[in-house]
């Protein structure tokens, strides 16, 4: 029998926190990473100017507001906001996603303030 | 009301399809690509020397075997392969993935042969 490996549950990832808007690394690509948070209620809007921003999710639902329009994420659905676009995620019920975005990303991008957190790394 | 944005339904995109083993592109983030595609039987070996491969299994399970080792996916997992490191996917059952790599990442990476399909654009 091969050396079995073990891959990365999301289920078990997400069971293992329950802080909501904190981005916790579960993978990573290159110079990406992999990404899962839990949101409820409405962050605050702000832009990444140098990178478009991935989010799937997982549970859930997950709107994300822009300036224009508005898109609404069922399980199973995902979006790339595009970079220099400015958005607002909201979740009007707790919302498990996952996001894929370049190292380093900040979650409220542009706009600073007291949401600001590193992602941390969830072994 | 804001204008509606569609978002990516997986389940949607994989319902278009049934080939195996072609990859299909469903978003696009900066440089790299999101891709689901179909899975069954036993694909050849390969490694990747210049990018990791994100593979995130949808539903089925996903073996990866790697020379020394082995990982097993079931939906809801995933698994990084490193650049460098020989795979070979086998999927013992009807399995539905989804890929995050760099833009124009072959599927056979540096094996090449006839099951060598660039990826096509599922809009």
């Amino acid at each position: 029998m091969p050396r079995s490996v073990v891959p990365v549950n999301l289920a078990d990832k997400l069971a293992r926190f329950s802080e909501l808007w904190s981005q916790k690394r579960v993978a990573v690509l290159n110079d990406y990473e992999v990404k899962v948070a839990k949101l409820k209620g409405e962050f605050v809007w702000h832009t990444h100017e140098d990178t478009d921003e991935l989010f799937l999710v997982i549970s859930g639902r997950l709107r994300i507001q822009l300036r224009d329009a508005e898109v609404v994420l069922e399980p199973g659905e995902l979006f790339v906001v595009p970079r220099g676009v400015e958005h607002c995620p909201v979740a009007d019920e707790e919302t498990s996603i996952l996001l894929f975005e370049p190292t380093g990303t900040l979650n409220t991008g542009d706009t600073g303030g007291p949401m600001t957190k590193p992602a941390e790394v969830l072994d």
